[in-house]
């Protein structure tokens, strides 16, 4: 599978596990227990990627905080994509917003509206 | 563009404002004001995501609150991309990360080490 | 004033605040904002006092990053406060639930509700 | 014991924890796990205030809703505290910086320094 394709990809195995017992898998685990559970583990991670971030710039080098922020990183990821699985909310949408805001427009669009 | 490699692009450019004048772009902005500030975006941008699920779980049919989660999200993965652009790991890592998360073992694996 | 009501005078100031035009204080511009600024606020001062105790615990010594715990601390209760005068919650009972949690027997029952 | 001094001896009890054996309190096994677990504790029950803070607003008049944002809330200051006991910060030093802040001038001048 290309590269290229793999939110999507996700987002669909995490569609299809809607239809799953809550105790056969993770995911279907934190659909049953909910908006609020998903959304925790949302802070879960985000709280995860910036302490990992942190230890990545105090020690650039080394191979472990690096991979550390990867990870978090997926992590936090992986959770958005459960809650926008959750709501219904395709992620083409995440992705095509994404789009607007590379290429020099996009960015400095960003810019303007940030306070 | 395809949508597929939406990632990638933003990452490219991301990279490319590493040379930009901190005045003259939002994210060469951000890299001068160093990770605290990059970091702090990423726990602010979460907090949004949060608070927009929230709204979107309690009034799921209004397409604001569906557009505002799309909006908060895509600023929360921009942000990560600035961090791991500004940290000079790849974003190959990250896709390749949550690549082994999709499919039925990857996902179990990830219930697995689950606490 | 005794140090120790510090908590219970800061919560009656919120309070007093919620008849002050919204543009003749910071915390009434707060209230007429609405319940997403307030927690918005939270989330960014959570993730301040993470940043800053993670530098903190990098370089103990320095009186600078000490400085900037207890100022990101004490920002984060701040707008706490504010949530619970925005929402009618009176800060004994916040005070009462800390209450019940020292004492040997209330952090024990802390640790072991704790997953 | 008087509600006033609640912060301080909870404080007081936190430090005292320092002596224990990890497996034997729950606050010296965070201790023992260091900052980064520390803080993500931080980040995680910041998420739930925000969560119950969301759903207090949705529904104000629920007793559950309204218990679950003390709760939250006293979880929160709870690993703060835990957090300044393991930088060796006292708790008067986080009492002071807010008493500065109440009292029109303060709030005032916290307004004047919000960007």
């Amino acid at each position: 599978m290309a590269t290229a394709s793999i939110i999507e990809a996700l987002y669909a195995v995490l569609q299809s596990r809607k239809s799953a017992a809550p105790d056969t898998s993770y995911v279907a685990g934190l659909y049953s227990r909910g908006i609020n559970r998903i959304l925790e583990k949302i802070g879960e991670e985000a709280t995860e990627v910036i302490i990992a971030g942190k230890d990545a710039a105090v020690d650039p080098i080394d191979p472990d905080t690096r991979q550390a922020v990867v990870n978090e990183t997926a992590d936090l990821w992986f959770h958005t994509l459960v809650m926008l699985s959750h709501l219904d909310i395709p992620a083409d949408e995440l992705l095509g917003e994404l789009e607007k805001r590379f290429g020099v427009s996009g960015i400095e669009e960003k810019a303007a509206r940030e306070k």
